[in-house]
């Protein structure tokens, strides 16, 4: 549950704009990948040295300059300087507790969204953040470490696929949003089907085991949904077109990003009602069973108990009890008890009990 | 349920606009239907080939192309080249995921609407999809298969019944979506039925397959809000009339539609409060099953149990019992017998137990 | 429940605007009454001949033409021609099983408003539907039947009480929606009633029978709510004053309406909350019982199961049992038999079981 | 529960503006309390004489007109003539069953609070009308009958504490309605604590008469609730300061009461989720208490019912039972049965069940 | 709970603006620190004179006057007077049951916060008043007693750490907002961690004191959110801007301010969606445990009353019982109970009870 346990978005007291790395340290050293493309050309090379980047940005070209692994504050401050950023931009970038948000500075926009992953061992989604910031014609974008998600996009810039290479900065930015979406779909399809295999044994066997895992569901949706909520935010505020950076095409296509979300946002709803339905199948269930025992107890011991007492009054030790006398008691004993026994179940049949 | 898992509205990665199609390959061929008409004449023919249709429009008439079947992607691919539609929209069209939706491009309407169809073996409702291009003065319809949703507005236009051959393109739309609204009322008055006859058994016969009844309906309805809520956006932008290509006339009727919708979402609310309350009838139900199965239970021990122990106490051997030496013993016996089941009987009456 | 049933709004597939009667058949001839009158005259006589009060209407003076019964189609085809309504508006008119709502065409104002009834054999609300139309000098009315709700207007008209004379035809038909108004105030004084003697019910004898009664209220409340909410949206439409049609003056009494709209509806949502937290009490009730059943059960047993397997014991064969050759082994018996119940009885009082 | 049975706001089809009083007639003669004040001089008197007032007021002068007691209609009509009132005012005056609303008209503002007080016997809270006239330099109060909620403002005037003698009539007005709902904090605390004593007797000793307190106080949460949203309502309209008659100094105040509005909402929300977790706490302790009552049961049975089988064993009257003739038989018989119980009270003890 | 009993906000019925202190009197004397300082020079000195500090304040510095404990009204009539402030403003300083709010006078803004603490002994957020007055160059601060919430703030200001010695007065009331959105933080580490231990032993050995835990932790999130929401509208309306004492700079800060709110309301949700959870979690093991101790006694009923009764049956003294005349007969009686009990536990087996 941790993972609901709100960091404290700085060292309480601080001083705001300190920086300091908040989150999982995934790696030792900060990776920048830089690219630099226009329509005809592309380069793309690797380094850790921050200050070399700089001097090969070109704001002719479209320039997007990758960094996975937050920990080594001294390049975000070194791109602070560069790009002239805001001290609290900066912190937003380290701090990996932050909401989905977009922050309008005056000379660039600064985008945080959360990447999703599933963490197999414990069942669990996992969120990391990354951060973009998008000044002149440069796109700047943080990761906590690379978990593959921008791969697609390098490749179409790389072989020129698609209008990526065509159109400006604001594209290359809708198109890693794009990216980051996309994984909401990946842990949205392994949901449904987690979903489909509880449904399943609910129907079949409804173990208590079931319980929990449909808490887990439960929870992992209530994650998803608080995750997915603020992105929506997001980009709805960019489609709305207030900002000049991003030019009426690339509008469009944002536009096709914010419906995908709609539906992710639809679907999570509709598997919070399922999941519901479910845990009310489950108790309704164990209503049921307690009914069924109670059943099976009652048929037993109403049957019994009455010959019983029966037998127990023909064990007696009365000096005078004429029955015991009858040649033929004993067989009518038998007979008593089968004629209460008949008149019972035709009771539980009338019932519906049996 | 997998028509709850969401499907990744393009392949993971791929560049947006890339055109696949996504969704059950109800047919081989896609048909082309093409339909010419004004005021006098109507022309209508079936074909294959798409560019022989492109000849034939004449935008001084109204034209319909309805494309019946998505998966020969290059009858979209030609259609988008002729129309100079945006490539996101040809991949809307084929990506059948969608919500409905309507995008209002400079020079096109295009909308995306689901109709809907009761599953019998299945028990469930199946939604296809149904997207229009309105471009010029000319509607390109896209349905995944003929269910014959359409074959009203046809006739309709076949002998000119109504104002439909008298007025514009946009009244074709009209039509067309009124034709698909329609099909939700068809699913409602089929589940109007099923909730009555659910209703009927929990009342006369409460069986546990009425639990499992509730929740079908009740996931039903869930998917008919889901379906209707977008459909109502759709309708409510047309109606809001900010669009020069419907005239003051057909908004007139979309307002219509749009009358109709609220209807639906009215009834399938009325529908979710009913099952809720069916579900409550059906768990205090158990409720008061199991008290009786208890009381029955009850009954019968409390007045057999003391009875059974005095009979065991004159079948013990001890060597000195008075009473076993009586010569009215056993009489005795069966008058304290049925004075203590009388007094229990009266106790139960009083209680309202019996 | 077939109330709740959706009724297509049109004949599937028909062209918009087909005029076809949808709803019960009460009377087999529509009737005509014509009220014309102005601050000093006043008019009024009864027809089934339509074009006869066409040639009467005078537009110096106000005129009200009410028809009952909407069988007749013809006639209402013939006030459409005469006053040069929308086909959408007749179909309106036929069509029972619409909402309430208002229509803004260019010349005239379309209000639909449901009266309600209570139909004491079925136990339900049954709605009627009444349509207004305001055209020039000119109040039409449709009713299904007569049910009397106008009849005050009428005799306020004959004798000119209060303001009806002096003020113009936008004040009669604030006078027809108040009476409407006035039909649901009626219904809610009647539940008001029936919640009070189940809830009585419920606190001094809950038997099974009030889950249904429970039940039943809270799907009239839900009826009541869906017919009110459409009405309250009508009347605030009208009391903002977009339309010129009303006066100022006129526009203060429909004010009035809508505060008597708001004050029904906060009655309803009260009247929910009080049925479902009898609801709760019904259930907890149940529970309660339940525990009551089971302690009877647990008491009975717990002291006679001990007690019985004692006499059990001596009541054994075995050769040698030495309490049973002691002299007072069977009062011993007694003894401890008696202690055991005290014992018993004790830990029960502790446990406040009894 | 009458008091949420909905009064017909007037006769039912009488005219509108028809005058009727409708409420309790709470004393016989309406008494009139005149107060005339401005920053240096004060004059009060009583009478029954209305139209002598009307000759007093001084515009100059701030002048109170308060009316106690509603049953005199011709008192409500002669002040109706002198100001020249509507005469929907006039009725909702009179027609005590209204929600509290504010009327704005063009020459005067009309205001209906409801003043609360709780009735010890019918452990209800009830609520009184009472109504404002704000015309000219004059406020026209109007209340059901005397309970003493506006004795504070008569005495800061009389005495000219704070500023009330120095600014105008929209002051005064605030300070009645300060007044007014300084009624609502009262009633809060009284509940408060009322709460506070059932939660205690909850986790102390879980009586069936708590369902009906918490019952009881959910009920009068409900009243509060719906009293208290349409008053915010009224003082919203007046804080938000559309209207020319109330100054600048006065909306600071005023805005002071809408604060304490809200706080009293925020209260009665929190007593409503309190109460809420009251119920399931009360509800899942009847659930335990089945529980232990099933535990006690199922250990005293599950002990005692195979070792009274092996008793009746031994006391069958087969004619070769070999343990009988064994000489420590019966000590051995102990000896299992110490053993059996012992193996049980040790599979209990597992269990957690004691 | 007395926490949640509203305090009247001022004593019943005194006049507007009255000064009394309402609250806890948590020191006797009240505390002055003043703070005054700008780029290059800081001063800070403590007094219990505030008229001495009034001689102080410069205006061309940035002025902090921090008065803690409120009994002493006479200080805080004293800098009314020289601040020139309203006396409403004045009332809510003092009156501490004040929700957090934000008044914009003409010549000053106040803001009421609420500073959360943890009371460890009670188990109970404790909230305490937080007042600011931003009037000219000068922010008043007043707190019921020293918290050390500010001690950040004031250390920063000394050793001029970040910008707070560059920027204006509004950036010192930034930093002191953010002091206090801090201490939500803290409180809201410490609930995760519960939540989490609660869970843990909800999972591994749910005993009937988790329910008071749960419901505790729920009325503990009840409050904080009642706490945080109107802090969220007063950070709200600083962010929009507004007001021109807020530069462009300090409302980024502001900004950052209000993301950290958000994300306090979006844990406080969750937490309080996973309580729910956990109540059904507990209600439903309740259920699962009466289920398993039924099952138990159901078990040993069923196998041990049949064959008690045909232990019963060879007790009979009847004087011909074939049976006990078989030389074989107690072998096969204990050949039938065994092949008994052996076909019921088969049954068990089959409906998964064992």
């Amino acid at each position: 549950m941790s993972r609901y346990i709100v960091n404290n978005p700085k060292k309480v007291g601080s001083a705001p704009g300190t920086l300091v790395h908040i989150g999982s340290r995934f790696k030792e050293n900060s990776e920048i990948t830089f690219i630099k493309y226009d329509k005809e050309t592309e380069e793309t090379f690797h380094t850790n040295d921050i200050d070399k980047c700089f001097s090969y940005i070109d704001n002719k070209k479209i320039n997007w300059l990758n960094i996975e692994g937050l920990q080594d504050v001294s390049i975000i401050e070194r791109i602070g300087k560069e790009f002239n950023l805001h001290p609290l931009l900066l912190e937003d970038i380290l701090n990996t507790g932050q909401r989905a948000k977009i922050d309008d500075y005056d000379d660039c926009i600064f985008i945080v969204l959360k990447v999703l992953t599933y963490n197999k061992n414990l069942k669990k989604i996992k969120s990391e953040q990354v951060s973009f910031v998008f000044v002149n014609n440069c796109i700047i974008s943080f990761q906590e470490r690379d978990i593959g998600v921008f791969d697609n996009v390098k490749n179409r810039i790389k072989v020129s696929n698609g209008n990526i290479r065509k159109l400006g900065a604001d594209y290359l930015l809708y198109g890693l949003i794009d990216a980051v979406v996309d994984s909401y779909f990946v842990i949205l399809e392994n949901f449904g089907n987690k979903i489909d295999s509880v449904e399943d044994a609910l129907i079949n066997n409804p173990q208590k085991g079931i319980l929990k895992s449909i808490h887990n569901l439960k929870r992992e949706m209530l994650f998803l949904r608080n995750s997915i909520w603020p992105l929506r935010e997001v980009v709805s505020i960019l489609v709305r077109g207030d900002n000049s950076r991003f030019s009426e095409n690339t509008i469009v296509y944002l536009r096709d990003v914010y419906d995908h979300i709609i539906q992710i946002i639809d679907t999570v709803e509709v598997y919070r009602d399922m999941l519901s339905g479910m845990l009310d199948t489950y108790l309704s269930s164990i209503s049921n069973k307690t009914n069924d025992v109670m059943k099976v107890l009652t048929i037993i011991s109403t049957i019994f108990i009455p010959i019983t007492f029966l037998a127990g009054v023909y064990g007696m030790n009365f000096k005078y009890i004429p029955e015991l006398e009858m040649p033929y008691g004993y067989g009518l004993f038998w007979v008593i008890v089968i004629i209460i026994t008949l008149l019972m179940i035709r009771y539980f049949k009338k019932k519906t009990w049996i």
